[in-house]
């Protein structure tokens, strides 16, 4: 964690309380004391630093963190449509989405994105979202990633992408094919990134996300792991 | 897996058997027959294809190929001194580097590698190659990373990298500092990229390696994961 965020719900008369994790790692890894400086943050509000004004030890410590946030995060600068790998490696992947400065994610019911995707109890918000809060305060930011489900992928492609993602920059990933993208690399504006399931787009998915102006992205002849992928393919799109 | 590899001792006059996690994804997921064509390759040897000959199905099935090696896998292309992180980010890290196609890892042990790391089962052979050769088999290549360790980093550094890595293609990885590496842009041949513990480099360790020639990385305002910034660096590099 190099920032401590806050839910707004947390946070009362400029004095921040937190338990559990972030409280142990106040304690354990920043070694806190009362008067210790610490990076803070209100989850999707305003950075600044806080002061520890109290530590309540025992069984479940908790301290508390007179804040002060007056700046700015730095905003995301992509957004991401996803046909989502297994809950497992999702689970993985979505603190580094955080972390990395994605916006928006809308996952796609692509037609190799397992069936039992869609009940996984990662869905919820009350589970994913402290696992994209988790990758904010690795990265020391405070936006936090909208995440939406569209499982009918081609009628979210024909009549919804346009209006979601008025951009001209648009990048599907996909092994084969010359490597970088050559279609994209011109074109201005907020990057939207298009990223298959675990198996693969199908080439009717393919051709209807190339009707809508995406460019093939190759990262090269080795085949990568979703979750390695979509980390390496932000990694470069952000050059 | 995209290719299925197999120890040199796993073929006997061209006809290749495995168990395990290989004949479960060749019969569970490549729905495996008798006279199916398959990718296949040799251990830190050479690649092709193979054919299913005989299929043993019971409780643990096997699996045996006819196998055609009679091309080169791509090379690896960039090599690694890396600061470990604890065992479980490494045991995850491991086969991405050998994925993104990592030659030789060194581990270094740098001030803030936590010391028990050093006695880890992890660093046994026979419990991490498997993880380098599960890359291999997701990345489709078959030459096999190594990995040494060397706990006195300074002595690592001043007495035998020159000799080990005799490119002046030096980049260490640093979050503070403008983002890319100026230095290193220019210069020629096989990268050598240096990888900070969890807790980051010292300042000292920073100008050692400075000192030898690396030219400072960063990936900007985020603070990633020791493996998420791992793989964005390899990403960045390889273009």
């Amino acid at each position: 964690m190099n920032r401590i965020l806050f839910e707004k719900d947390e946070i009362e008369d400029g004095v921040a309380t937190c338990g559990g994790e972030r409280a142990a790692h106040i304690l354990g890894v920043l070694h806190g004391e009362v008067g210790q400086q610490l990076k803070t943050g209100e989850v999707d509000g305003r950075i600044g630093t806080g002061e520890i004004v109290e530590i309540a030890r025992g069984e479940g410590p908790v301290v508390r963190v007179k804040v002060c946030h007056d700046q700015k995060s730095i905003s995301p600068w992509i957004d991401l449509v996803l046909a989502p790998p297994r809950p497992r490696v999702m689970k993985r992947l979505l603190p580094q989405l955080a972390a990395m400065g994605v916006g928006r994610i809308v996952l796609v019911g692509a037609k190799k994105v397992e069936k039992d995707f869609w009940g996984a109890t990662l869905l919820k918000e009350e589970n994913y979202r402290p696992l994209l809060i988790d990758g904010l305060m690795q990265a020391g930011t405070s936006i936090l990633p909208t995440l939406e489900t569209r499982r009918n992928f081609r009628r979210f492609v024909e009549a919804e992408l346009d209006a979601l993602f008025p951009t001209a920059r648009r990048i599907v990933a996909h092994p084969y094919g010359a490597e970088g993208a050559k279609g994209a690399e011109g074109a201005a504006g907020r990057p939207l990134l298009a990223i298959g399931p675990e198996g693969g787009w199908t080439d009717d998915e393919v051709s209807l996300l190339e009707s809508k102006g995406f460019a093939r992205y190759s990262l090269g002849p080795r085949i990568l792991r979703t979750d390695t992928a979509t980390v390496a393919l932000l990694a470069r799109l952000q050059l």
